[in-house]
């Protein structure tokens, strides 16, 4: 065994092309508790009081991390051409790094180097560290939730786009209608369909914050008439997932215990 | 083949009494995206400083887009004949008048020429315009769904039409009671039973926007019941809806994957 | 055939002991409007406009539906023992008195009775007229799909009064939590464990006035669990009422379509 | 039957680990009703008018409830080797102490110890006076009704888990989001991610109090789009629980009529 085929084994902890995890189980265990202290440092870094005393602290832990999840980039492109697949090792690394866990690999560690190369708007670099969030989807049984209600999505994806589509049109439309009616009377509020668009979104989930309401009587009316309606087609799609679902857990049951007729022997 | 039956075929991109769609790719494709650009024109034009600074652009926009539709209108009646049913030519035409989709789009042209002939308020006559949008479940893939949410919707017609009417009672008679419990308390509130019908719709769908609740003993522990109640009442439509699409999906998978008895080979 | 008899024939529009309705075509309708307009004359005097410009109009149509509703419900009564079931003509009657449809009756022309004899708090004998809403449920095929309903909740009765019990249980608890956590931050708004019920109610059922919520930090911490808990619960209701509609649908079907094993000619 | 014996048949009313019931009638209301009495008293303990009128009285009978409490604990703990199970009568009453019921019965009469022994925060301990409340499923029915929901929730344990998972994953990753857009523009609302994490519960569960929302146009169209996807999946364990629920009753209801194939008498 080379070197490289000690590394990749060493560190191979995700789900790639294959179905095994063989890694060293140290190895993954660590970076999966460096991925959890990330996401624990970005919520505390958030309170003035923890950025006040443990400025430096906050700043080597991220220089810490990000020199470690490098490495670790670096090595699987080193040995993606040991466990994907490709016809050259260019290939295969191409089809690592295009890979969707990869791409979240990247993202997470550029907005380190990012400002080092370009006078970037600091706040934009920042969010690019929440896809540090989404590796939490890599750690084992996560991912095989993450699996999972991926395949419930797939089946009912027709039925989700259909609802979706018309969930789209009826914000649309009701957003401009409310334009029309209500923009005369509450000029800054309903501003602009886009404006108009923000109480259409608040109302039709049913958050209703109460920055945005109709005041006019006709405005009232109408949008009682789109609330009625609308909150049906907006919540389709939460039936829709639910019910797909559970269809699910029947049918994984039902395989289990297949029943058969006692007499002819014929499964039914 | 004459030259009515040429733009008859140029033009049919839209499903009519046909299944087959024949017309002119490119044209269809064209007046698809004009729909979408009306679309995103309204919305644009909503904005005060696209307003002034495109005002002109977007009336030529306008107008073009009218001068389009009115001539695919005319084209449409003129070639109706051929594949509209009826017995002459007359009511051939009086049914593509009369067809859901011909009335949609007779009203999506009419507020442009609505003002040319009488002096109509501004604020309708744009509302009008709203018509275009709809125009949008007219292309083939939206059409499709469309008819799919309609075939749901008349599955479920009778245990739809059951809790509709249930929650319209619950609606006027929660109303009333909060009308005649709050107005005291609150007489600009609760002026009227139709301004306690908004704080009714608010609360059932959930929305909740916070410009009207009760304030008294009385009110806050009635509208509690009420809540508790009717929140349950007015979201039944939605899960009805959602688990009679669910059903479908269940019922055409069932359909592809047919059981047969192994023994007698009959279908179960 | 006697009078009573014709009467009793006459009047007969409503589901009583019977199925049949047999009653006076014209005088049903007649019935059923005034039902109707009476709930609209409630809803109208609500205005105070209209209070203020047809007091006289509305106060004679009130006496008018009165004294035709009291003539009805005395023909009901006398010809009850045609048609309830009971050993004697008192016990028929009694019968019909205490049918749910009769006491509905007799509180919805209650209130214009009682000032005459007791000088009663207006504003209570208002409250019982709204009894006559409930009239509608009498109307044919109101009555019909008030059954439906009523059968889908005998149906769920089991499985609905745990799900209400725990939400009970839920709303006492998490009102209790809450007064204690916030009622120092905030003594005007959790007084007492009944102000922090309305806030409870508002949260669980997600119509969240904004009229209360918790400031401190402890408070939003347990406010925030307890919602995304809470909602799960005080939602089960309706979905199981709506699982179960749907569930009539599918077994009304299967019946209409018994599936029949071709071979043996056994239903499966 | 010695006098332990007897003392054990008297008090043993609620469910341990047998089945059967067949403690003293009198003696298992009398505490039931204790039970709701000591609710009734912590409600009413909130209200000033009360505090101040029966302060006394409500010292008096929390302590009366108390040594009631207490008396049947120790009894209950004596009595504790005849039923429940192991090898010493030592480890038959360290069972019963570290079970659920009895943990809730410790909880429940200790607030009122231990301010006698320790300078305790007051507020801290009426809290655990909450636990009285959890008694109330101890009761006969409604300790059944508890059973079935527990059934049910173990049933969907697994498509729980990974819903309730990615629910907290969108939490925090919408928290952060709109941290990162809207802290600038509203420091003291989206002060910290703990501040927005307040508004992602009160937005994905639909509730929006109002208190805090965003601001910014930014902020708006991320937080729709939050908000729509989102909702869906914070409702998805709702959708779950209750779809698990109508499933449980039909599978009952499949039970208690078996088909039968008609020709070869096999169950189908």
């Amino acid at each position: 065994m080379t070197l490289k085929e000690k590394i990749h084994k060493f560190i191979h902890g995700e789900k790639g092309d294959e179905d095994k995890v063989t890694g060293n189980e140290f190895f993954i265990k660590f970076i999966y508790t460096l991925i959890i202290l990330n996401i624990i440092s970005i919520i505390l870094a958030s309170y003035k009081d923890v950025r006040n005393e443990y400025a430096g602290f906050l700043e080597y832990f991220e220089m810490f991390s990000v020199v470690i999840f490098t490495i670790e980039y670096i090595l699987r492109l080193w040995t993606a051409d040991l466990f994907y697949k490709g016809k050259t090792a260019f290939t295969k690394r191409k089809n690592f790094i295009f890979s969707s866990y990869a791409i979240i690999d990247l993202l997470a560690i550029m907005p380190f180097y990012l400002p080092l190369l370009f006078p970037f708007d600091l706040r934009f670099v920042r969010i690019l560290r929440l896809f540090r969030l989404l590796r939490i989807f890599k750690i084992g049984r996560f991912s095989k939730s993450f699996e999972t209600i991926k395949n419930v999505l797939k089946e009912t994806k027709e039925e989700l786009s259909i609802t979706v589509f018309i969930s789209f049109i009826f914000l649309i439309f009701s957003s401009t209608l409310m334009y029309y009616v209500e923009s005369e009377a509450q000029p800054e509020k309903f501003e602009n369909i886009g404006q108009s668009l923000w109480w259409s979104v608040a109302t039709l989930t049913t958050v209703g914050y109460g920055d945005v309401y109709p005041i006019t009587g006709l405005g009232k009316f109408i949008s009682g008439v789109i609330a009625l309606i609308g909150v049906a087609f907006v919540a389709l799609p939460t039936g829709i997932i639910s019910s797909a679902f559970i269809n699910k857990i029947q049918k994984d049951r039902k395989n289990a215990e297949s029943k058969k007729c006692k007499n002819c022997g014929c499964e039914v």
